[in-house]
């Protein structure tokens, strides 16, 4: 453990699409094969600490505030008054952290991989931040389709942070899933999914808008850019049957933010709008998913 | 020439932020050490063909259209009746072929180096898809910034392609340099200059909004992702003494975008407002240089 190494590590070759990217790693932190998938723990020379999975970056402290904030408060400021929140994955604790800084009295947060959870309290404890210590926070280690299948909970919104749909992540890009999350969301609730890099995976955000249009009025997609997210813009699905959710005015959400003293590094009323204004390349990917 | 590698090659090591891109490699189409740059063309396998100086990537066929429709349609666009264009660098010809979809009288482009537009045009003949050819293109080899300081013409708009602020591209970021693209535009001109990438060099853009400032009312900036500039989003500049450009409307835009005909693959009515949208930790850089 801990072997100086002064070298660097390369991540996404697995993706198959002929594009690297590399960064310079002080040590190895931590490196083991779980149950279910090859988890490393770097620390780097300026990107702070990583989580790879399977050579495919989960998560990097230097930007996973921008995935974090996105997938997190895009939802939770459109609904406005979001007191039941379930997150799916996100065994990192990023997502529940940034969720708990709304007004809940509840977050469910359901991660397959409980050493995912262990290690990062250990390995990348700036990420959780304590979230888990928070009393409204309920940790449940089970798979994520089969509890929300299961679960007798309502919840307001939904936030599926997963994995690439390959191995354990695959099932939480399928119809059934998102059918069982809109039959768990109260009247009004919305839900959010980790969507790949359109340009480099952007079947991906074709087929989650496709399947949650199959159980949501308005399902649709918005962007963020993640810089260890190699591609360019990442894609998130939106499915809501609440049409008046994606018009809230930007002044709207703006006083929304402000009556919870949300600060944040990405996140804004003005990008809240703009996550929705979407590249042509983009808007084509989500348009062939209606 | 010409030697199959069937590898891998790696940029933006030389930024020294402990990140490289790599891309897979087909062939090494030509290298060449110029006057001014060390210059390579790769077939990579899954991007198109890429130009490196230096051993930084300036243009990727499979993802330029983002830089070059953002760098220019935004001023274009915004501005309405462009006549008289000039663009400083863009020895590949992408930008000329842009601003060329407009309906200007003259284009006048202004590159150092006479040999990146040469093999550009044998080498990437897709990007500059024979601006050079029409009659409206003006092309001057030159010292940009000596150009601006002597020329007597005057123009709408001007667009500064640069290459980073190190080497032949460094005056292109100059107060000084500025002032005289100031001293050149019509009255309610407006100039838009590549500003770098934010998270991993955010003091450029900061410097560009600061001394825009010095000269232009309006001085501010906006952003695109482009996959293969790592690190999430590029930064532009823009300078105008005209206040109402960025107040266009979403449907004035667009209207004028149908008017001539404009296709794109990333620009549209809505990424024109979107892109003016700023994650808040580059409108603090951008704040910064006020």
């Amino acid at each position: 453990m801990n072997e100086p190494t002064r070298d660097w590590a390369f991540f996404d070759k697995a993706l198959g699409v002929g594009l690297q990217l590399g960064l310079e790693v002080e040590s190895v932190l931590f490196r083991e094969q779980t149950e279910h998938q090859d988890l490393v723990i770097y620390q780097t020379a300026q990107w702070g600490r990583v989580m790879a999975l399977d050579g495919i970056i989960q998560v990097c402290e230097r930007d996973e505030f921008i995935y974090h904030e996105m997938l997190t408060h895009v939802p939770m400021l459109a609904h406005g008054a979001a007191r039941e929140v379930c997150i799916i994955g996100g065994g990192d604790g990023g997502m529940l952290r940034e969720a708990l800084r709304h007004p809940v009295d509840r977050i469910t947060m359901v991660e397959i991989d409980d050493s995912v959870v262990e290690l990062s309290k250990t390995w990348l404890p700036g990420i959780c931040a304590g979230a888990f210590d928070d009393p409204r926070a309920n940790l449940v280690i089970a798979d994520g389709a089969r509890f929300m299948a299961a679960t007798g909970q309502r919840f307001d919104v939904i936030i599926v942070d997963s994995t690439d749909p390959m191995g354990p992540g695959e099932v939480l890009f399928t119809s059934a899933f998102y059918g069982d999350c809109k039959a768990r969301l109260n009247p009004g609730g919305v839900m959010t999914t980790q969507s790949g890099v359109v340009m480099i995976q952007g079947g991906e955000l074709t087929t989650t808008v496709s399947r949650l249009g199959e159980h949501f009025v308005d399902a649709h997609g918005y962007i963020a850019a993640v810089p260890t997210y190699s591609g360019g813009f990442m894609g998130f699905g939106w499915g809501t049957d609440n049409t008046t959710l994606r018009q809230t005015s930007r002044d709207e959400i703006a006083a929304r933010a402000t009556a919870i003293n949300l600060t944040t590094r990405y996140y804004n009323a003005d990008m809240h709008g703009g996550a929705f204004a979407l590249p042509t390349y983009i808007a084509e990917r989500v348009e062939a998913g209606k």
